[in-house]
Parts: C-alpha cells; structure tokens; sequence
C-alpha cells in the first residue's frame, strides 16, 4: 500500500515546512514539497507530522486498578496491585487493547509492556497480549515481567535477616517459559517483538539475570528492568551486594546498548557514568515517580551526561494513564525545578526527540524508528492543528508538549498501515470496549488489601518513619 | 428554573451513594435517594455529580501565546510575553470565551481572571472580558491586573542601584480606574464580581497597595496578588524592604480572610505562619510553577499549618494549557516527592475540596459554594463515567483525579444555569471560536523578543549564572 501526505507542516532545524510525504509499503519513501502523488492521498493542511512516540515501559493489566490504589510508596502500592491482579485472560486482552488505544491517541506507535504474567497461564498471558496488539496494529515490545523471589524480599531489611517464602516458579522454569515465548512469538519484522525482562534487583537472582543475558545474545533481544526506582530499592541494594544496583547490573553484564532500564531515580555520578559508558537506556517515568512519591529523576544529569532517556506512561494503577502527550510535558517541565540555570532546559522539540528517536534507542531500532528520515519505516503520526487545545497557531510542537492536548491525533501508521483515521483507532470497537471494562468493573471507594497490612509496620520501621497512627486502612 | 438530577454518584464520607439532586432557581434544593421529581429530568445514571471547581488565577489573553514561549524562567519569560501582549479588544474577548471554555470542560464552573489591560483602553479591557463571561455562563471574578512600576523594577538589583522609567500610569490613575470598574462591572448577584489584584511586591508601590485595601474594605472587595513566585522575587523582597514579601504585606495590612496569592512558592516556616494567621488563601500553579522553574511550592506544610490552598492552572503561556483536572493532577502528586511519610500526602477527595471549597473559600464564599449542600448555590458539574478515561469502573474520584480525563463533563450548572450540556458548551460556538483564533495567528516557531535581549545578562548576573554562551535568542 501506497499513500502520500500533501501539505503537510513537518519541523525542520528550528522553523517548519510544508511538503508532501510519500509512503511506499512500510517506508518513507520520499518527503519534499510538491511530490508526485502517489496512492492513496491524505489531506495534510493544517496537520503536522511526527515521527511515532515510543510508551517505552508500562503495564498494560494495571488498567483495572487505574484510580483504585490511595497515594502510598511503591512498596506498599505493589502489594495492593499484587493483591488484586486480574487473572482472566479475557482481562489480560481487554487491558492490552486499552492500553494500545490511549498510546495511539496521545501520539505513540509503539509500546512496551512489561506484562505482569498470571501464574500458570503464563505463556497463554504472552499470546492473549500479543494478539491484542496485533489486531490494534500498534508495534508491541512485550516484555514478559519475570522474577523469583517473593514480594517480601523487595523490601530492605534493616539489620534484622527476614524469612521469605520461595517463589511459585523456579528460575530454570522462568528461563524456560522466556525462551518458548521467543520462539513462538519473537517476529521483529512483523512488528512484534519479545524482550528479556526481569523485574529488577530486588526480587531476581543473579542466576536470572544471566539466564536473561544468555537469551539475550543468543535471539538478538533487547533487555529491559526497572531500575533504583525508590530510596527503599536503594537501602536494599546496599544490603544485598554492598554497592549501588547499577554497579551490581554492569559487573553482571546486563547493561548494554540495547538495555533500556525504567525510572532510574535514585542513581549517582558514579552511576551516571556507567549509564552512558554502557549505553543504557533511561526510560523515564514522570507521573508515576511522583504518584508514588518515588522522587525526581536527575534527567538534565543524565542528559548532560550523554546517557539517552526516552519517556514511558509506566503501568495505569500508578500513573492513572496512559497518555504519552502528559508523559512527555511533565517529563519535561518537572526538571526546570532541578536546575537554576534555565539553558539545560528540556525544549519542547528536545521532548520530541526523546520520545521518538530516543525510545527507538532504547529498543536498539534508531537505524529504523524515531525521525521524519526516507528509508525508515512509516511510524507516523498525523496532529490535528484545527483542534481547539492546539489553537491559537503559534509553535505548533510548543503547544503540542507544554499545552493539554484533547483529541489529536488525526492520523496514525504503523509499518505504513493505518491504524488511526480521522481520530478514530482503525481496528478496535471503542464502544464495545468501554461496554467490556464496565461490565467487568465495580465502583469501589474502599477495599481492603491484606498484604499491605503485612507490610506496612516493617516499611515505615525500615524506612525510618514514625509509627504509624493512620494505617494504612 | 427548577430541574432533578437523578439515579447520579455522589460522594459521602469516604464511600459513594445514588440520589437525585433537585434544583430550584440558582440553589441545591434537595438531596436524597429516591425524590419526587421536579422540573427538567437528568438521567444521571453512570455519572458523578461534584460541586464545580475554582480556576482560582489565570490571565485570559496569555492564550494568544501558549505554547510560544522557551523554557525560560517568569524574570524573561514575562518580559517576551509583554512584548507580544495582544492589543486588540477582540482577541481579549476571544482569550476569556476559550479560557471559561477550557475551565468549564475541565470541572470549572468559576475563573478568576488576574486580566491584563490594554495601555489605554483599560476599563475597555475590563468591560470586553465581563462581556465574554457573562456571555458563557461562568461565574467570573474579574481581577484587573495593575501595576505602578515599569518591568525593570521586578528584577533583584544585586547591590547595583539601577534607574527605572516610570510607569505608564500613575497610582492614583490606577486606583480610580479600579473604583470605576466596581461601580460599573461589580455584580455578585449576577456572577460577575471584580477584585483588587495588585500584581505583587514585584511592581506595586505601598500607595498602591494601600488604595487596593481602602477599595476591598469600602466596597467589600476580594483581594489578589501574585506572592513570592520565584527566587529573584524573594531576594527583590528582601532589597526593597529588608524583610520577606510576606511579613511585608501582614505589615501594610493587606492578608486577610479574603485574600487569594498565587504561586507562594518560596515561603519559610514564619511566613506560613503569618499566612495561616491571616488566613490567606495559597493558590496552587503547579503547572506555571515547573514550566518557568519557579520550583514546588510547599503544599504539604501549608496544609500542616492550617493554610487554605486551592488550585490555578494560571495563564495559558506558562501552563500551557486552562485545563483544571491537569492542576489538580499534578498539584496533588507532585508533593508526594516532598515528604517521606505519604500519611501527609494528598488523597484524591482531599484534592478535589481543595479544588472546590478550598477555591470559593479564597474568594470568602464558601457559605454560599463549593459543596454538595443543600441551600449552596448549585455550581454543579456532571461527569460521565462512560468515558473511556473513567473505565473501567474504579474509584469514580481516585481516577478523575490520578488519571487523564478526556471530554468527561457532561453537563455543567452556574448559579442553576445550564452552561455545558452532553460535552457541549452552551453558550459558544466552538468551531466559530476555533476559526477566529485560527484566523487572527500564524504558526511561527521562532520570534525575537527585544526585552528579553536587554534583561538577560543583568538576570543571569544577578541570580549568580555564568555569563550566557548560548544567549536566549
């Protein structure tokens, strides 16, 4: 298939200009003013065109808990979101699709889902996401969340050596499971995609870690992790190796070029360092940072440094959405608070390539993803410049990052293929959709969450807080 | 006009319930499950009723340049927006038709425009945004913004004595103008109210400051200022008078119980406990606050301390945006990052008070708006819980305020007055707004401020920068 966008404002250096973009098949064929049109014809006046954002870290099931959980760390968050995680497939596919439809209208083509696994179904949660993000024809990164240690374990212990139950599954059988996902499901070209993906330092062996490394190199894999989130996962790596999670990654050999790590909150220079030395990726995660009180990423540190950082929507229960266009502005705007002197400052043209080209670094696909570029696949995405939160005309990529858009996106392609059309997701039934997550849903002001209440007087023990006189219920 | 909001969400205590709300005339008559019907039916099924929120400090025609201005900080940044300051009557009027626009469709249902004047036609000004809101519907507090200083004077002269040109219109002027805008404008009863707004220490001489407080207490005035945004306003303070901003206004006598301040972002412990002894309203601009840099205000010790604190999304050049559930979002989480203990951080209920009473408490209304009460005046707003961005069904509040809500209200009620009905403003045609703006701008992503050329080197010398090697141009 063959189309060509006419009129269309795209940026260039610091100004804007009108031309015509020519796709052939799942490229950027040509892109000039006054081409020969070729294919189907897309009215591109008064439209701009971007290069696909990437939603470079997420979890698409925490959809049903978006709104649900109160304002509490993450380590009391995350027993909340473990103790009500959906085990139904048909949740699995619902919440994949929903996570799909808001990253296509908020300006994204492609998505990494680090995808929270049901236990004993977990390679059928594999293909139940794949097969909603092939049918929404979003590029999907599904990264299979693995661990095996116990929840408990994620938390520092203070001094005082803990107990923790084992893990439902072995790391020999994760392994495994990871492995047979890559091959029933790892089809690059086809725009689906399977990362190794242990959740982190605080609930992974080494033993994983390396059985990850090892598929890694051997099925060309991106590698991806949350990464010193919080103060808490801090202490606990103090304890657990006696120096900082990103020395412990490089001296293991997980950090890569084509390792991207989410949140990186809580890094030094000396970490900072390695970042870049090892061309790791940060996939920063603005709003669930400070959902969950987890603190302000250094990212003009990091910019500065040269380490690449893309922008992520992270899981709906800590964020409670799944709109990169809000990612990006607060992404952006929040670090102005960090540094006095205002020419380190993200430009709103800087967010943009951060969260195009730059999420394709972080999936090692910079060579094909990311930029308005001939040659690179047709991941694009077409703004309505006519709507009234982009209006008045002034900078249109100004307004678009630092403004409140509603509604934007006018046009999207994946791979050349449509799969937004006149703001309308091209492959999904939003109405029946939204009758599926009512129908599966209950308004609830207050539940109760037993794990929480386990946790709670070690976490504010351990974390040097009062005792508690609220509870956490 | 009487009508019945039935079958509709409400919250109570810390659950929700299914009523019917009756209104008669401009009251809440009636709230309780299962009442006769009376007048117009609402089928509130599926939908949550709040009291509407407080816009509590925008400026209107900043509209015109949103999205325009580089991440710099308020001392530049403002000093491109006066050079581009719109001139015409029209594009006032167009600027305060979208702000109440973009305030009703994000849970508004009051703005408080802090106006910029027109040089010379400045009771026009005044009448041509009164024009604008009472043609939507808004309840409307119209702050006109003055001033007796010329821009240079905002900046800390670093022990250097700097010459100021005088100001375009003397004090007297501009108190006599501000008289004449009450007897002309000022008319609670109808939702129209003017307030004095000294634009701050900043720019105001105590004469002026003085005039303002014998006009609020002769004329029973709300009062409203811009109060220690950013570090350059803290140490300009402490040049002119020796002491803080804040200590100074208690001093001449300007905080009182029907005083709003925007911004209070670098208060200390005294001056929060000045604030909370006056009982001054602190207005929350998160938005404005990270996009110029000013830095994060300290919400959590306000609360601790007693102070009332409500929401802005302040003017759309520094935001870039009039969307209030954004600056309820951010203004919420953003202080998670504050403060260790989360038992201090703001839940999504407390927000939304903040947002509702704590707005009509600022403008010493809260007897008569701001709750679900019967015998308040019914500022009411209708949210549609159908909304994709709703779903699936959480915590109906927890998700409007943590989540990303797109075209959520339904309807909306001023003074029992129906202003927005099915996600449709009433009284505007928004394709005809939406061509006017587009008509009276030009996309432009590159314009030369001359002010800003002449602040710069003396702003960055001042706030101890090195000298500028990329210059802001």
């Amino acid at each position: 298939m063959s189309f060509t966008i006419q009129n269309v404002l795209i940026p260039v250096d610091r100004a804007y200009e009108t031309v015509d973009v020519q796709i052939e098949g799942d490229r950027i064929a040509a892109i000039a003013p006054h081409l020969e049109p070729v294919g189907t014809l897309i009215d591109g006046r008064n439209k701009l065109l971007l290069p696909g954002f990437v939603n470079a870290h997420t979890h698409s099931s925490e959809m049903w808990q978006r709104g649900m959980i109160p304002p509490v760390p993450l380590e009391l968050w995350i027993a909340e979101l473990y103790d009500f995680t959906p085990l139904e497939l048909e949740q699995v596919y619902l919440s994949a699709i929903g996570t799909a439809v808001e990253t296509l209208l908020s300006g994204g083509t492609s998505v990494v889902d680090h995808l929270v696994l049901i236990p004993g179904q977990e390679l059928a949660t594999i293909a139940t996401a794949v097969r909603a993000y092939r049918q929404v024809g979003i590029r999907a990164f599904v990264a299979p969340l693995i661990q095996d240690e116990a929840l408990a374990a994620s938390l520092p212990n203070g001094g005082i050596e803990r107990e923790h139950g084992d893990y439902v599954r072995s790391t020999a059988a994760t392994l495994a499971l990871i492995e047979e996902a890559v091959n029933q499901f790892h089809r690059p070209d086809e725009g689906v995609n399977i990362l190794v993906a242990p959740t982190g330092i605080q609930l992974c062996s080494d033993a994983l870690f390396a059985g990850c490394i090892e598929l890694s190199d051997r099925y060309n894999l991106c590698r991806h992790a949350h990464l010193s989130e919080t103060r808490a996962q801090k202490l606990l790596a103090q304890e657990k190796y006696g120096r900082s999670a990103v020395e412990h990654l490089k001296q293991i050999g997980f950090l890569s070029d084509r390792t991207s790590l989410a949140h990186c909150v809580w890094l030094d220079d000396a970490d900072i360092e390695i970042m870049a030395a090892t061309k790791s990726t940060v996939v920063h995660n603005p709003l669930s940072n400070l959902r969950l009180g987890s603190g302000i990423a250094p990212i003009l540190r990091y910019r500065q440094a040269g380490v690449n950082v893309s922008f992520g929507c992270d899981g709906s229960a800590s964020n409670d959405s799944q709109d990169l266009l809000e990612a990006i502005k607060i992404g952006s705007i929040l670090h102005n608070t960090t540094d006095f002197d205002y020419q380190n400052w993200i430009t709103p043209r800087q967010a943009i390539e951060m969260a195009s080209l730059g999420g394709a670094m972080g999936l090692n696909l910079n060579d094909q993803l990311g930029s308005l570029t001939v040659g690179k696949k047709a991941d694009l995405v077409l703004y309505d410049l006519m709507n009234l939160s982009l209006l008045p005309r002034t900078d249109p990529i100004g307004l678009l990052v630092l403004g409140r858009p509603v509604n934007v996106v006018d046009h999207a392609w994946v791979n050349g293929q449509s799969v937004v059309a006149n703001n309308t997701v091209c492959n999904v039934d939003v109405n029946q959709l939204k009758q599926e997550l009512f129908n599966q849903s209950q308004w609830n002001a207050k539940r109760q969450a037993p794990t929480v209440a386990q946790l709670e007087a070690h976490y504010r023990s351990v974390m040097g807080l009062s005792e508690s006189t609220l509870g956490y219920s």
